[in-house]
Protein backbone atom coordinates (compact mmCIF):
# COMPACT_ATOMS: atom_id res chain seq x y z
CA UNK A 1 0.00 0.00 0.00
CA UNK A 2 1.39 3.10 -0.79
CA UNK A 3 -0.04 6.88 0.54
CA UNK A 4 -0.94 9.06 -2.28
CA UNK A 5 0.57 12.33 0.16
CA UNK A 6 -1.08 15.60 -1.23
CA UNK A 7 0.93 17.23 1.32
CA UNK A 8 4.06 16.44 -0.31
CA UNK A 9 2.98 16.70 -4.44
CA UNK A 10 1.55 19.82 -3.04
CA UNK A 11 4.82 20.93 -1.62
CA UNK A 12 6.33 20.26 -4.50
CA UNK A 13 4.62 21.62 -7.29
CA UNK A 14 4.31 24.88 -5.31
CA UNK A 15 8.28 24.64 -5.59
CA UNK A 16 7.73 24.11 -9.11
CA UNK A 17 5.64 27.43 -9.61
CA UNK A 18 8.59 29.23 -7.61
CA UNK A 19 10.80 28.28 -10.01
CA UNK A 20 9.01 29.11 -12.66
CA UNK A 21 8.56 32.17 -11.38
CA UNK A 22 11.75 33.38 -10.08
CA UNK A 23 12.46 32.75 -14.02
CA UNK A 24 10.14 35.16 -15.14
CA UNK A 25 11.50 37.59 -12.69
CA UNK A 26 15.04 36.91 -14.16
CA UNK A 27 13.96 37.45 -17.99
CA UNK A 28 11.90 40.50 -16.67
CA UNK A 29 8.59 39.30 -17.41
CA UNK A 30 5.49 40.14 -15.23
CA UNK A 31 4.60 37.31 -12.86
CA UNK A 32 1.47 35.83 -12.63
CA UNK A 33 -1.49 38.33 -10.74
CA UNK A 34 -4.42 36.42 -9.08
CA UNK A 35 -7.10 38.34 -7.26
CA UNK A 36 -9.79 36.91 -4.76
CA UNK A 37 -13.25 38.32 -3.90
CA UNK A 38 -14.65 38.04 -0.86
CA UNK A 39 -18.43 39.03 -0.42
CA UNK A 40 -18.98 39.17 3.69
CA UNK A 41 -17.33 38.06 6.84
CA UNK A 42 -17.78 34.27 6.71
CA UNK A 43 -15.12 32.74 9.02
CA UNK A 44 -14.20 29.74 6.79
CA UNK A 45 -14.50 32.00 3.26
CA UNK A 46 -12.00 34.54 5.35
CA UNK A 47 -9.46 31.46 6.14
CA UNK A 48 -9.79 29.62 2.98
CA UNK A 49 -9.35 33.22 0.69
CA UNK A 50 -6.40 34.22 3.29
CA UNK A 51 -4.40 31.22 3.06
CA UNK A 52 -4.54 31.41 -1.06
CA UNK A 53 -3.68 35.17 -0.70
CA UNK A 54 -0.41 34.07 1.70
CA UNK A 55 0.51 31.27 -0.40
CA UNK A 56 0.38 33.49 -3.79
CA UNK A 57 2.98 35.95 -1.77
CA UNK A 58 4.82 33.09 -1.04
CA UNK A 59 5.50 31.89 -4.18
CA UNK A 60 5.98 35.21 -5.41
CA UNK A 61 3.00 35.95 -7.66
CA UNK A 62 1.19 39.02 -7.12
CA UNK A 63 -2.60 39.33 -5.63
CA UNK A 64 -5.08 41.05 -4.89
CA UNK A 65 -7.96 40.81 -1.94
CA UNK A 66 -10.85 42.57 -2.65
CA UNK A 67 -13.29 42.72 0.20
CA UNK A 68 -16.81 43.40 0.20
CA UNK A 69 -19.30 44.25 2.94
CA UNK A 70 -22.18 40.91 3.10
CA UNK A 71 -24.50 44.17 1.92
CA UNK A 72 -23.05 44.16 -1.41
CA UNK A 73 -25.90 43.93 -3.77
CA UNK A 74 -25.88 41.86 -6.93
CA UNK A 75 -24.90 44.33 -9.39
CA UNK A 76 -22.17 45.57 -7.68
CA UNK A 77 -20.69 42.36 -7.55
CA UNK A 78 -20.85 41.95 -11.19
CA UNK A 79 -19.47 45.54 -11.50
CA UNK A 80 -16.28 44.52 -9.65
CA UNK A 81 -15.96 41.49 -12.28
CA UNK A 82 -16.34 43.37 -14.96
CA UNK A 83 -13.89 45.86 -13.39
CA UNK A 84 -11.34 42.41 -12.62
CA UNK A 85 -12.32 41.23 -16.05
CA UNK A 86 -10.75 44.38 -18.17
CA UNK A 87 -7.98 44.88 -15.66
CA UNK A 88 -5.77 43.47 -17.58
CA UNK A 89 -2.78 43.22 -15.34
CA UNK A 90 -5.08 40.76 -13.12
CA UNK A 91 -4.18 37.18 -15.28
CA UNK A 92 -7.13 35.73 -12.94
CA UNK A 93 -9.39 35.80 -10.26
CA UNK A 94 -11.63 33.68 -8.07
CA UNK A 95 -15.40 34.69 -6.41
CA UNK A 96 -15.23 33.09 -3.61
CA UNK A 97 -18.34 31.28 -2.49
CA UNK A 98 -20.72 30.83 -0.63
CA UNK A 99 -22.18 34.32 -1.73
CA UNK A 100 -24.73 35.89 0.29
CA UNK A 101 -28.50 35.00 -0.58
CA UNK A 102 -29.17 37.98 -2.73
CA UNK A 103 -26.71 38.16 -5.14
CA UNK A 104 -27.56 35.09 -7.99
CA UNK A 105 -24.73 32.68 -7.55
CA UNK A 106 -24.62 31.58 -11.80
CA UNK A 107 -25.28 34.95 -12.44
CA UNK A 108 -21.93 35.84 -11.36
CA UNK A 109 -19.72 33.41 -11.94
CA UNK A 110 -21.59 33.39 -16.04
CA UNK A 111 -20.21 36.85 -15.67
CA UNK A 112 -16.26 35.67 -15.21
CA UNK A 113 -14.21 35.98 -18.42
CA UNK A 114 -13.21 32.56 -18.79
CA UNK A 115 -9.74 33.13 -19.81
CA UNK A 116 -9.64 34.34 -16.13
CA UNK A 117 -11.63 31.72 -14.55
CA UNK A 118 -8.99 29.77 -13.13
CA UNK A 119 -11.36 28.04 -10.40
CA UNK A 120 -12.81 26.69 -13.76
CA UNK A 121 -16.31 26.92 -13.13
CA UNK A 122 -17.66 28.90 -15.82
CA UNK A 123 -20.14 26.29 -18.25
CA UNK A 124 -17.82 27.09 -21.04
CA UNK A 125 -14.42 26.15 -19.27
CA UNK A 126 -16.08 22.84 -18.45
CA UNK A 127 -17.64 22.59 -21.95
CA UNK A 128 -14.04 22.43 -22.59
CA UNK A 129 -12.96 19.93 -20.05
CA UNK A 130 -15.38 17.51 -21.38
CA UNK A 131 -14.74 18.28 -24.80
CA UNK A 132 -11.05 18.05 -24.37
CA UNK A 133 -10.10 21.16 -24.93
CA UNK A 134 -7.84 23.74 -23.30
CA UNK A 135 -9.14 24.85 -20.48
CA UNK A 136 -8.80 25.48 -16.60
CA UNK A 137 -9.80 22.24 -15.13
CA UNK A 138 -11.19 23.09 -11.44
CA UNK A 139 -8.88 22.47 -8.43
CA UNK A 140 -9.97 19.69 -6.55
CA UNK A 141 -10.31 17.43 -9.52
CA UNK A 142 -7.48 18.73 -11.00
CA UNK A 143 -5.41 17.78 -7.98
CA UNK A 144 -6.82 14.16 -8.43
CA UNK A 145 -5.36 13.96 -11.72
CA UNK A 146 -2.05 15.35 -10.64
CA UNK A 147 -2.05 12.81 -8.04
CA UNK A 148 -2.55 10.47 -10.17
CA UNK A 149 -0.17 11.23 -12.50
CA UNK A 150 2.91 11.75 -10.27
CA UNK A 151 2.13 8.37 -8.72
CA UNK A 152 1.72 6.59 -11.74
CA UNK A 153 -1.33 5.32 -11.44
CA UNK A 154 -2.63 3.37 -14.18
CA UNK A 155 -5.84 4.61 -15.25
CA UNK A 156 -6.37 3.32 -18.53
CA UNK A 157 -8.98 0.32 -18.70
CA UNK A 158 -9.48 -0.18 -15.08
CA UNK A 159 -12.96 0.60 -13.94
CA UNK A 160 -13.07 3.96 -11.91
CA UNK A 161 -16.55 4.19 -9.45
CA UNK A 162 -17.26 8.08 -8.70
CA UNK A 163 -19.79 8.36 -5.71
CA UNK A 164 -21.52 11.91 -5.79
CA UNK A 165 -22.13 13.57 -8.57
CA UNK A 166 -21.53 17.12 -7.30
CA UNK A 167 -20.46 19.85 -10.01
CA UNK A 168 -17.77 20.93 -8.81
CA UNK A 169 -16.06 17.35 -7.93
CA UNK A 170 -18.28 14.40 -8.58
CA UNK A 171 -19.69 15.36 -12.20
CA UNK A 172 -15.96 16.91 -13.47
CA UNK A 173 -13.74 13.72 -11.91
CA UNK A 174 -16.35 11.19 -13.78
CA UNK A 175 -15.93 13.25 -17.09
CA UNK A 176 -12.16 13.46 -16.65
CA UNK A 177 -12.04 9.78 -15.63
CA UNK A 178 -13.55 8.20 -18.72
CA UNK A 179 -11.63 11.19 -21.18
CA UNK A 180 -9.10 9.88 -23.59
CA UNK A 181 -5.30 10.28 -22.05
CA UNK A 182 -3.38 10.01 -19.45
CA UNK A 183 -4.82 10.40 -16.38
CA UNK A 184 -8.34 8.90 -18.26
CA UNK A 185 -9.53 6.19 -20.61
CA UNK A 186 -10.96 4.80 -17.80
CA UNK A 187 -14.39 2.65 -17.88
CA UNK A 188 -16.37 5.12 -15.29
CA UNK A 189 -19.36 4.84 -13.58
CA UNK A 190 -21.09 7.80 -11.97
CA UNK A 191 -22.84 6.96 -8.64
CA UNK A 192 -25.63 9.33 -6.68
CA UNK A 193 -28.07 9.17 -4.29
CA UNK A 194 -30.72 7.63 -6.82
CA UNK A 195 -28.40 4.68 -7.15
CA UNK A 196 -29.53 1.45 -6.37
CA UNK A 197 -27.14 -1.18 -4.72
CA UNK A 198 -24.57 1.02 -4.72
CA UNK A 199 -22.56 -1.54 -2.99
CA UNK A 200 -22.54 -3.84 -5.96
CA UNK A 201 -21.32 -1.24 -8.04
CA UNK A 202 -18.32 -0.21 -5.63
CA UNK A 203 -17.56 -3.92 -4.89
CA UNK A 204 -16.21 -3.95 -8.90
CA UNK A 205 -13.94 -0.87 -9.26
CA UNK A 206 -10.64 -1.08 -9.45
CA UNK A 207 -10.54 2.83 -8.36
CA UNK A 208 -12.83 4.43 -6.14
CA UNK A 209 -13.18 8.15 -5.51
CA UNK A 210 -15.56 9.42 -2.94
CA UNK A 211 -17.01 12.36 -2.93
CA UNK A 212 -19.66 11.95 -0.64
CA UNK A 213 -19.49 13.98 2.46
CA UNK A 214 -20.33 10.39 4.79
CA UNK A 215 -17.95 10.06 7.25
CA UNK A 216 -16.47 6.67 7.24
CA UNK A 217 -18.89 5.72 4.85
CA UNK A 218 -16.58 3.51 2.60
CA UNK A 219 -15.74 -0.15 4.70
CA UNK A 220 -13.24 -2.16 3.74
CA UNK A 221 -15.42 -4.98 3.05
CA UNK A 222 -16.75 -2.71 0.48
CA UNK A 223 -13.67 -2.40 -1.45
CA UNK A 224 -12.01 -4.69 -3.85
CA UNK A 225 -8.17 -6.33 -2.68
CA UNK A 226 -5.99 -3.68 -4.45
CA UNK A 227 -8.56 -0.95 -5.23
CA UNK A 228 -6.92 2.97 -5.55
CA UNK A 229 -8.70 4.73 -2.93
CA UNK A 230 -9.18 8.65 -3.66
CA UNK A 231 -11.19 10.82 -0.75
CA UNK A 232 -12.31 13.39 -1.40
CA UNK A 233 -15.26 13.68 1.75
CA UNK A 234 -14.39 16.67 4.13
CA UNK A 235 -16.51 16.81 7.09
CA UNK A 236 -15.82 18.25 10.35
CA UNK A 237 -16.68 16.41 13.18
CA UNK A 238 -16.58 17.93 17.02
CA UNK A 239 -13.23 16.78 18.34
CA UNK A 240 -12.70 17.69 22.12
CA UNK A 241 -8.95 17.05 21.97
CA UNK A 242 -8.05 19.35 18.98
CA UNK A 243 -7.63 22.91 20.19
CA UNK A 244 -10.19 23.81 17.04
CA UNK A 245 -12.58 21.58 18.76
CA UNK A 246 -13.28 19.93 15.42
CA UNK A 247 -11.57 17.04 13.02
CA UNK A 248 -11.71 16.93 9.28
CA UNK A 249 -12.78 13.06 8.75
CA UNK A 250 -13.10 11.98 5.17
CA UNK A 251 -15.66 9.04 3.65
CA UNK A 252 -13.29 6.45 3.90
CA UNK A 253 -12.40 4.32 7.16
CA UNK A 254 -8.82 5.46 6.58
CA UNK A 255 -7.29 2.54 9.05
CA UNK A 256 -9.28 -0.29 7.79
CA UNK A 257 -9.33 0.35 3.87
CA UNK A 258 -5.50 1.44 3.84
CA UNK A 259 -4.85 -2.75 4.36
CA UNK A 260 -6.51 -3.62 1.44
CA UNK A 261 -5.56 -0.59 -0.83
CA UNK A 262 -3.00 -0.39 -3.38
CA UNK A 263 -3.20 3.52 -3.03
CA UNK A 264 -5.21 5.74 -0.86
CA UNK A 265 -5.22 9.23 0.16
CA UNK A 266 -5.62 10.29 3.84
CA UNK A 267 -7.78 12.60 5.60
CA UNK A 268 -6.49 15.23 5.69
CA UNK A 269 -3.20 15.68 4.07
CA UNK A 270 -4.28 13.97 0.67
CA UNK A 271 -7.28 15.84 -2.28
CA UNK A 272 -6.76 19.26 0.49
CA UNK A 273 -3.90 19.95 0.17
CA UNK A 274 -3.67 20.07 -3.31
CA UNK A 275 -6.25 22.55 -4.55
CA UNK A 276 -4.80 25.84 -3.45
CA UNK A 277 -1.62 24.40 -5.54
CA UNK A 278 -3.50 23.68 -8.71
CA UNK A 279 -4.99 26.63 -8.31
CA UNK A 280 -1.60 28.39 -8.31
CA UNK A 281 -0.88 26.08 -11.54
CA UNK A 282 -4.33 27.24 -13.24
CA UNK A 283 -2.77 30.91 -12.64
CA UNK A 284 0.39 30.46 -13.97
CA UNK A 285 -1.41 28.87 -16.98
CA UNK A 286 -3.67 31.75 -16.78
CA UNK A 287 -0.86 34.07 -16.95
CA UNK A 288 1.00 32.03 -19.99
CA UNK A 289 -2.12 32.29 -22.20
CA UNK A 290 -2.54 36.11 -21.40
CA UNK A 291 1.22 36.16 -22.12
CA UNK A 292 0.90 34.95 -25.98
CA UNK A 293 -2.29 36.40 -26.88
CA UNK A 294 -0.88 40.37 -25.47
CA UNK A 295 2.75 39.71 -25.76
CA UNK A 296 3.30 41.14 -22.42
CA UNK B 1 -42.03 -5.31 -25.86
CA UNK B 2 -42.84 -1.80 -27.07
CA UNK B 3 -41.31 -0.28 -30.17
CA UNK B 4 -39.59 3.36 -29.59
CA UNK B 5 -41.24 5.24 -32.88
CA UNK B 6 -38.76 7.63 -33.65
CA UNK B 7 -40.65 7.90 -36.91
CA UNK B 8 -44.07 8.53 -35.84
CA UNK B 9 -42.41 10.47 -32.46
CA UNK B 10 -41.16 12.48 -34.59
CA UNK B 11 -43.57 13.34 -36.59
CA UNK B 12 -45.93 14.06 -33.46
CA UNK B 13 -43.22 17.00 -32.94
CA UNK B 14 -42.84 18.41 -35.96
CA UNK B 15 -47.06 18.47 -36.10
CA UNK B 16 -46.77 20.43 -32.54
CA UNK B 17 -43.94 23.02 -33.87
CA UNK B 18 -46.22 23.39 -36.84
CA UNK B 19 -48.85 24.29 -34.62
CA UNK B 20 -46.91 26.55 -32.62
CA UNK B 21 -45.92 28.66 -35.49
CA UNK B 22 -49.60 28.52 -36.96
CA UNK B 23 -50.07 31.12 -33.45
CA UNK B 24 -46.64 32.98 -33.84
CA UNK B 25 -48.25 33.70 -37.26
CA UNK B 26 -51.64 34.38 -36.50
CA UNK B 27 -50.28 36.87 -33.31
CA UNK B 28 -48.46 38.61 -35.88
CA UNK B 29 -45.15 37.11 -34.43
CA UNK B 30 -42.00 36.90 -36.25
CA UNK B 31 -41.36 32.86 -37.24
CA UNK B 32 -38.32 31.03 -36.88
CA UNK B 33 -35.65 31.15 -39.30
CA UNK B 34 -33.03 28.58 -39.49
CA UNK B 35 -30.20 28.90 -41.72
CA UNK B 36 -27.63 25.81 -42.95
CA UNK B 37 -24.27 26.36 -43.68
CA UNK B 38 -22.68 23.95 -46.09
CA UNK B 39 -19.14 23.78 -47.60
CA UNK B 40 -18.59 21.86 -50.59
CA UNK B 41 -20.29 19.09 -52.00
CA UNK B 42 -20.34 15.94 -50.53
CA UNK B 43 -23.44 14.21 -51.61
CA UNK B 44 -24.68 13.00 -47.81
CA UNK B 45 -24.04 16.55 -46.47
CA UNK B 46 -26.32 18.08 -49.29
CA UNK B 47 -28.87 15.30 -49.00
CA UNK B 48 -28.40 16.28 -44.68
CA UNK B 49 -28.86 19.75 -44.86
CA UNK B 50 -31.43 19.45 -47.84
CA UNK B 51 -33.77 17.86 -45.82
CA UNK B 52 -33.59 19.93 -43.26
CA UNK B 53 -34.44 23.08 -45.14
CA UNK B 54 -37.32 21.53 -46.56
CA UNK B 55 -38.65 20.41 -43.27
CA UNK B 56 -38.27 23.83 -42.17
CA UNK B 57 -40.21 25.03 -44.99
CA UNK B 58 -43.05 22.52 -44.66
CA UNK B 59 -43.45 23.28 -40.51
CA UNK B 60 -43.43 27.20 -41.59
CA UNK B 61 -40.26 28.36 -40.45
CA UNK B 62 -38.09 30.23 -42.63
CA UNK B 63 -35.04 28.72 -43.81
CA UNK B 64 -31.63 30.28 -45.68
CA UNK B 65 -29.11 27.54 -47.40
CA UNK B 66 -25.68 29.10 -47.49
CA UNK B 67 -23.40 27.18 -49.86
CA UNK B 68 -19.91 28.00 -49.81
CA UNK B 69 -17.83 26.22 -52.49
CA UNK B 70 -15.07 23.52 -51.58
CA UNK B 71 -12.13 25.78 -51.61
CA UNK B 72 -13.77 28.19 -48.85
CA UNK B 73 -10.94 29.35 -46.31
CA UNK B 74 -11.24 29.26 -42.52
CA UNK B 75 -11.32 33.25 -43.14
CA UNK B 76 -14.30 33.27 -45.33
CA UNK B 77 -15.88 30.80 -43.69
CA UNK B 78 -14.99 32.62 -39.93
CA UNK B 79 -16.55 35.64 -41.91
CA UNK B 80 -19.75 33.91 -42.82
CA UNK B 81 -20.49 33.12 -39.22
CA UNK B 82 -19.92 36.57 -38.12
CA UNK B 83 -22.27 37.95 -40.41
CA UNK B 84 -25.15 35.09 -39.00
CA UNK B 85 -23.81 35.63 -35.64
CA UNK B 86 -24.75 39.52 -36.42
CA UNK B 87 -28.03 39.12 -38.39
CA UNK B 88 -30.64 39.81 -36.07
CA UNK B 89 -33.39 38.22 -38.97
CA UNK B 90 -31.64 34.56 -38.03
CA UNK B 91 -32.47 32.49 -34.66
CA UNK B 92 -30.25 29.70 -35.06
CA UNK B 93 -28.29 28.57 -37.51
CA UNK B 94 -25.80 25.07 -38.29
CA UNK B 95 -22.57 24.47 -40.03
CA UNK B 96 -22.85 21.44 -41.44
CA UNK B 97 -19.95 19.20 -40.62
CA UNK B 98 -17.33 17.64 -42.25
CA UNK B 99 -15.71 20.99 -43.15
CA UNK B 100 -12.84 20.76 -45.58
CA UNK B 101 -9.62 19.66 -44.42
CA UNK B 102 -8.22 23.38 -44.52
CA UNK B 103 -10.59 24.69 -42.24
CA UNK B 104 -10.53 24.01 -38.60
CA UNK B 105 -13.56 22.50 -37.68
CA UNK B 106 -13.21 23.19 -33.93
CA UNK B 107 -11.93 26.85 -34.45
CA UNK B 108 -15.34 27.40 -36.28
CA UNK B 109 -17.76 25.78 -33.92
CA UNK B 110 -16.19 28.09 -30.60
CA UNK B 111 -16.96 30.92 -33.46
CA UNK B 112 -20.74 30.11 -33.27
CA UNK B 113 -22.52 32.48 -31.00
CA UNK B 114 -23.67 30.30 -28.41
CA UNK B 115 -27.66 31.69 -28.20
CA UNK B 116 -27.27 30.89 -31.92
CA UNK B 117 -26.00 27.28 -31.92
CA UNK B 118 -28.70 25.36 -31.96
CA UNK B 119 -26.27 22.31 -33.05
CA UNK B 120 -25.64 22.49 -29.09
CA UNK B 121 -22.05 21.55 -30.71
CA UNK B 122 -20.16 24.66 -28.77
CA UNK B 123 -18.64 24.27 -25.30
CA UNK B 124 -20.33 26.80 -23.45
CA UNK B 125 -23.82 24.77 -24.44
CA UNK B 126 -22.17 20.95 -23.41
CA UNK B 127 -20.81 22.98 -20.50
CA UNK B 128 -24.27 24.38 -19.64
CA UNK B 129 -25.69 20.77 -20.54
CA UNK B 130 -23.42 19.36 -17.97
CA UNK B 131 -23.89 21.56 -15.35
CA UNK B 132 -28.04 21.70 -15.75
CA UNK B 133 -28.36 25.16 -16.81
CA UNK B 134 -30.70 25.99 -19.85
CA UNK B 135 -29.09 25.61 -22.63
CA UNK B 136 -29.20 23.73 -26.59
CA UNK B 137 -29.06 20.11 -26.25
CA UNK B 138 -27.34 18.54 -29.32
CA UNK B 139 -30.10 16.77 -31.46
CA UNK B 140 -29.34 12.69 -31.39
CA UNK B 141 -28.88 12.83 -26.89
CA UNK B 142 -31.77 15.30 -26.62
CA UNK B 143 -33.88 13.03 -29.48
CA UNK B 144 -33.18 9.97 -27.26
CA UNK B 145 -34.15 11.87 -24.18
CA UNK B 146 -37.71 12.81 -25.72
CA UNK B 147 -37.97 9.33 -26.60
CA UNK B 148 -37.43 8.21 -23.32
CA UNK B 149 -39.69 10.48 -22.00
CA UNK B 150 -42.35 10.50 -24.46
CA UNK B 151 -42.70 6.68 -23.84
CA UNK B 152 -42.34 6.98 -19.82
CA UNK B 153 -39.94 4.89 -19.80
CA UNK B 154 -38.21 5.00 -15.99
CA UNK B 155 -34.81 5.79 -15.64
CA UNK B 156 -34.23 6.87 -12.10
CA UNK B 157 -32.16 4.90 -10.48
CA UNK B 158 -31.54 2.26 -13.67
CA UNK B 159 -28.12 1.35 -14.60
CA UNK B 160 -27.75 3.04 -17.67
CA UNK B 161 -24.80 1.80 -19.43
CA UNK B 162 -23.66 3.88 -23.04
CA UNK B 163 -21.34 2.63 -25.09
CA UNK B 164 -19.34 4.56 -27.11
CA UNK B 165 -17.59 7.92 -26.02
CA UNK B 166 -18.28 10.24 -29.33
CA UNK B 167 -18.64 14.08 -28.58
CA UNK B 168 -21.85 14.33 -29.96
CA UNK B 169 -23.78 11.10 -28.71
CA UNK B 170 -21.63 8.92 -26.43
CA UNK B 171 -20.22 11.58 -23.83
CA UNK B 172 -23.12 13.75 -23.74
CA UNK B 173 -25.99 10.81 -23.16
CA UNK B 174 -24.14 9.70 -20.07
CA UNK B 175 -24.15 12.91 -18.61
CA UNK B 176 -27.66 13.77 -19.60
CA UNK B 177 -28.77 10.29 -18.33
CA UNK B 178 -26.56 10.64 -14.76
CA UNK B 179 -27.87 14.55 -14.57
CA UNK B 180 -30.78 15.34 -11.75
CA UNK B 181 -33.95 15.24 -13.47
CA UNK B 182 -36.39 13.47 -15.64
CA UNK B 183 -35.29 11.37 -17.48
CA UNK B 184 -32.24 11.31 -16.03
CA UNK B 185 -31.14 9.79 -12.14
CA UNK B 186 -29.79 7.07 -13.86
CA UNK B 187 -26.75 5.30 -12.62
CA UNK B 188 -24.36 5.49 -15.32
CA UNK B 189 -21.70 3.52 -16.82
CA UNK B 190 -19.66 4.72 -19.73
CA UNK B 191 -17.76 2.30 -21.93
CA UNK B 192 -15.57 2.89 -24.79
CA UNK B 193 -12.66 1.12 -26.93
CA UNK B 194 -10.48 0.80 -23.41
CA UNK B 195 -13.12 -1.15 -21.75
CA UNK B 196 -12.39 -4.24 -20.44
CA UNK B 197 -14.97 -6.75 -19.51
CA UNK B 198 -17.83 -4.91 -21.57
CA UNK B 199 -20.06 -7.99 -21.70
CA UNK B 200 -19.91 -8.36 -18.03
CA UNK B 201 -20.74 -4.80 -17.24
CA UNK B 202 -23.68 -4.89 -20.30
CA UNK B 203 -24.79 -7.90 -18.88
CA UNK B 204 -25.96 -5.03 -15.82
CA UNK B 205 -27.65 -2.66 -17.62
CA UNK B 206 -31.33 -1.76 -17.26
CA UNK B 207 -30.73 0.56 -20.20
CA UNK B 208 -28.24 -0.27 -23.46
CA UNK B 209 -27.29 3.31 -25.38
CA UNK B 210 -24.72 2.08 -27.74
CA UNK B 211 -23.36 4.54 -30.34
CA UNK B 212 -20.66 2.32 -31.65
CA UNK B 213 -21.19 2.08 -35.12
CA UNK B 214 -20.50 -1.59 -35.25
CA UNK B 215 -23.42 -3.56 -37.33
CA UNK B 216 -25.04 -6.14 -35.09
CA UNK B 217 -22.68 -5.55 -31.65
CA UNK B 218 -24.91 -6.40 -29.39
CA UNK B 219 -26.36 -9.74 -29.27
CA UNK B 220 -29.74 -11.15 -27.22
CA UNK B 221 -27.01 -13.10 -24.82
CA UNK B 222 -25.51 -9.76 -23.92
CA UNK B 223 -28.79 -7.95 -22.44
CA UNK B 224 -30.27 -8.51 -19.32
CA UNK B 225 -34.46 -9.58 -19.72
CA UNK B 226 -36.24 -6.35 -19.48
CA UNK B 227 -33.97 -4.27 -20.86
CA UNK B 228 -34.60 -0.68 -22.35
CA UNK B 229 -32.20 -0.73 -25.64
CA UNK B 230 -31.34 2.53 -27.59
CA UNK B 231 -29.42 1.91 -30.73
CA UNK B 232 -27.07 4.58 -31.94
CA UNK B 233 -25.08 2.71 -34.36
CA UNK B 234 -25.82 3.96 -38.60
CA UNK B 235 -23.82 1.77 -40.64
CA UNK B 236 -24.13 1.46 -44.21
CA UNK B 237 -24.13 -1.65 -45.59
CA UNK B 238 -24.03 -2.99 -49.58
CA UNK B 239 -27.58 -4.10 -49.93
CA UNK B 240 -27.97 -4.97 -53.53
CA UNK B 241 -32.16 -5.32 -53.01
CA UNK B 242 -31.90 -1.84 -52.35
CA UNK B 243 -32.28 0.91 -54.85
CA UNK B 244 -30.05 3.42 -53.05
CA UNK B 245 -27.45 -0.11 -52.97
CA UNK B 246 -26.82 0.13 -48.99
CA UNK B 247 -28.94 -1.07 -46.01
CA UNK B 248 -28.55 1.31 -42.99
CA UNK B 249 -27.90 -1.20 -39.98
CA UNK B 250 -27.73 -0.59 -36.33
CA UNK B 251 -25.18 -1.55 -33.73
CA UNK B 252 -28.18 -4.23 -32.07
CA UNK B 253 -28.92 -7.55 -33.44
CA UNK B 254 -32.56 -6.42 -33.35
CA UNK B 255 -34.57 -9.73 -34.72
CA UNK B 256 -33.30 -11.46 -31.05
CA UNK B 257 -32.76 -8.32 -29.00
CA UNK B 258 -36.17 -7.62 -29.67
CA UNK B 259 -37.68 -10.85 -27.88
CA UNK B 260 -35.88 -9.43 -24.62
CA UNK B 261 -35.91 -5.81 -24.80
CA UNK B 262 -38.69 -4.31 -22.99
CA UNK B 263 -38.37 -0.96 -25.23
CA UNK B 264 -36.11 -1.15 -28.29
CA UNK B 265 -35.41 1.69 -30.83
CA UNK B 266 -35.56 -0.05 -34.37
CA UNK B 267 -33.11 0.92 -36.87
CA UNK B 268 -33.97 2.71 -39.32
CA UNK B 269 -37.04 4.23 -37.84
CA UNK B 270 -35.62 4.61 -34.03
CA UNK B 271 -33.16 7.41 -33.06
CA UNK B 272 -32.50 8.69 -36.75
CA UNK B 273 -35.83 10.25 -37.39
CA UNK B 274 -35.72 12.00 -34.08
CA UNK B 275 -32.60 14.30 -34.93
CA UNK B 276 -34.37 16.71 -37.34
CA UNK B 277 -37.13 17.26 -34.63
CA UNK B 278 -34.96 18.21 -32.53
CA UNK B 279 -33.03 20.38 -34.43
CA UNK B 280 -36.08 22.49 -35.34
CA UNK B 281 -37.50 22.05 -31.70
CA UNK B 282 -34.32 24.00 -30.60
CA UNK B 283 -34.60 26.59 -33.45
CA UNK B 284 -38.03 26.98 -31.79
CA UNK B 285 -36.94 27.54 -28.39
CA UNK B 286 -34.22 29.89 -29.99
CA UNK B 287 -36.59 32.04 -31.71
CA UNK B 288 -38.45 32.62 -28.46
CA UNK B 289 -35.43 33.55 -26.29
CA UNK B 290 -34.17 35.92 -28.68
CA UNK B 291 -37.76 37.42 -28.54
CA UNK B 292 -37.19 37.54 -24.97
CA UNK B 293 -34.10 39.78 -25.33
CA UNK B 294 -34.52 41.67 -28.08
CA UNK B 295 -38.94 41.38 -27.59
CA UNK B 296 -39.33 41.09 -31.29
Amino acid sequence: MEILDGKKVSNDIKNEITVAVQEMKANGEKVPHLAAVLVGDDGASLTYVGSKVKTCERIGFDSTLVRMPATTTEEELLEKVKELNENDDIDGFIVQLPLPPQIDTQKVLLAVNPDKDVDGFHPMNFGKMALNLPTFISATPFGILELLERYKVETSGKHTVVIGRSDIVGKPMSILMGRKGCPGDSTVTLTHSRTKNIESIIAQADIVISALGVPNFLKAEMVKEGAVIIDVGITRVPDETKKSGYSIVGDVDFAEVSKKASYITPVPGGVGPMTIAMLLKNTLLARKRHREVTGV
